[in-house]
């Protein structure tokens, strides 16, 4: 059966200024704030009507059974001193959370008659997206660094993407930005500089994180919920989920990770549009100088926390967690390093209620 | 919460001769059946009692979130001509259908309290059941061969587990059998000549496939459900969770799938314990030159069928199925290929309703 557009997705509107727009893919987020030099995602905007649960902007998408992945509780050994539960996104059918995002937003692809979608990504992302596409029938362009692991070039190209490689990152972006008016390729990763994040389409997909979370706890609402975030699709997703489903003031701390300050920094009053140094070699996935609003709105909404770990106590960490029977990527692994460091600063207590978002496992080796 | 036994486990019977044994590990199967020549696996008997799904033998058990995996429909390019579902065994935590086996076969050497668990395995069982020991704290061993890839040995120690290799496969067997009677260190995998297959604690983990399949067809048994085999141990707990579930006489046919004639060589007529002609180099899990009883009844008992698939073409569609956005093992392609085979013989049609097993992904590199 073919995918569909849910009726009662209205538009999109920008998370600042709440401008509305059609629905369409505005990848370069609000063009309001754009203009104003101020570059801010987008989110979708439903009519109200009947629903089981959070709404979705495509109907019968394309699926590989992603989602529903399990919530491991009873983890005594993730984080010594307190119970964590993981919500275990390995157990996509790529073995990562974008998974998700690739659901919804082939979906939006095929349904709005593109013949192909284009990304930016060096990993998960782009593994996800290829297979997804290949799934729909769809082409898949994927723009990396020339410092990509031979072995996730060969995966993509086994699952039918067109990899092309540039030196630098940035140059990625410009590859990604030159599809922005292509009626045949849909950009479907963030090319603005500074960045919006990706397809707000794509970020709905993570709302059933929030969703699958408070259905395996019976309704109960965490304490905290600590995602490792780059540009912070993910955190950003995962609350407007809780937000729809719990309310704006009934939502759980997202606690963000990261490798270097850069929400921290801008929650303690740097601005939100400064380049932000440090680099990262053990979380590629979290790398970045540059943030997009949509991750500092899911600490500051939710009234979380921003949280700077290093490549080495997170390395260490990831060869403990192996060992431990949790094979999770370094990028992850940050994500309990996190409440380390949590619980030595006192904002979480062996008390606290935590759910940590294990994005991806590591046995694909990258 | 600790593991506990199922107070309704009653013992273990031959799968041939029925003769009971007390709950304990028989590893080389039925002692009498042994005896006279012919190994036999042993089964797990229970109690008549309340149960809401089937049987386990372990209850609470060692988990990371496995089973529960999706079942794909509606895919349509899995096999051009039929409308195969797949059994995406691919989201379990280590990405195989081993993990089913893992769970319990660790939460039984934790409830008899082994320190740890010996295994020969080249590939994800090894991966799986050194997560599993990881996260239940027991030591793990596994024998591997020398030709068994750097990168597969690495994440087995990288989970903490001791590899140990051999020249020859038959060394591994040697190997574990030297631990037969270890009150320390509990052998999980098959070290009799001729096989009888791995403990039958773990395999009763198999019989969820069985049970989540008629869950997620309310209730409906496929014709047919396909699984790749090497001794057989996945295809006959799938037919004993079909047995309990539906009664000896409305279980789907077995397809057993196999990389050159050893169940059909023995349904054509040839010696159970013949060694017979053949090799792979595409389907490693699917290999070995003898056969345990069990994959012969999954597929006698159900009334099923044993199909043979080359290596070139499990290669070819390994390939296709890759870019139609399945990214399957080899082994697990030999589903799909032996579905086309079963088409063209006309032991299945158009019409048929078919679930295939799909074993494992193959996004490890394995």
């Amino acid at each position: 059966m073919p995918t569909i557009q849910n009726p009662r997705l209205a538009g999109l509107a920008c998370i600042r200024c709440d401008r509305r727009y059609e629905v369409a893919d505005h990848s370069t987020g609000c063009p309001a704030c754009l203009a104003e030099g101020r570059p801010m995602n987008l989110e979708c905007v439903y009519t109200p009507g009947e629903s089981t649960g959070v709404d979705q902007p495509y109907l019968r998408p394309v699926t590989l059974g992603e989602g529903r992945t399990p919530l491991l509780t009873d983890v005594a050994g993730a984080v010594p001193g307190l119970d964590v539960a993981l919500k275990w996104e390995g157990a996509n059918p790529t073995g990562s959370h974008k998974d998700r995002f690739s659901a919804v937003v082939v979906s939006r692809a095929l349904y709005a008659g593109y013949e192909g979608i284009v990304a930016a990504s060096s990993g998960n992302a782009g593994v996800s997206l290829a297979t997804y596409c290949g799934r729909a029938g769809l082409r898949c362009e994927i723009a990396v660094t020339d410092d990509t692991p031979a072995r996730v070039v060969e995966l993509m190209r086994d699952l039918g993407a067109e990899v092309v490689s540039f030196p630098r990152s940035e140059q990625r972006w410009e590859h990604v930005a030159a599809y922005r008016d292509s009626r045949t390729m849909l950009p479907v990763t963030n090319f603005v500089v500074p960045p919006v994040g990706s397809s707000p389409f794509g970020i709905e997909g993570y709302k059933l994180v929030a969703e699958e979370i408070l259905v395996d706890r019976d309704g109960r609402a965490p304490e905290w919920v600590v995602v490792p975030a780059s540009r912070g699709d993910l955190a950003w997703g995962i609350h407007l989920g809780f937000r729809e489903l719990l309310g704006a003031e009934a939502v759980p701390r997202i606690c963000l990770v990261e490798p270097f300050p850069r929400v921290a920094a801008v929650l303690a009053g740097a601005d939100l549009y400064a380049t932000f140094p440090g680099s990262t070699r053990a979380m590629p996935s979290l790398g970045g100088n540059q943030l997009a609003a949509q991750a500092v709105e899911a600490v500051r909404r939710s009234g979380g926390q921003a949280v700077a770990v290093d490549d080495e106590s997170v390395l260490a960490e990831t060869r403990r967690l192996w060992r431990a029977g949790f094979p999770l990527e370094p990028s992850s692994a940050a994500g309990l390093v996190a409440v380390s460091r949590s619980l030595a600063a006192g904002t979480m207590t062996p008390e606290s209620d935590v759910v940590v978002v294990a994005t991806a496992h590591g046995l694909k080796g990258m």
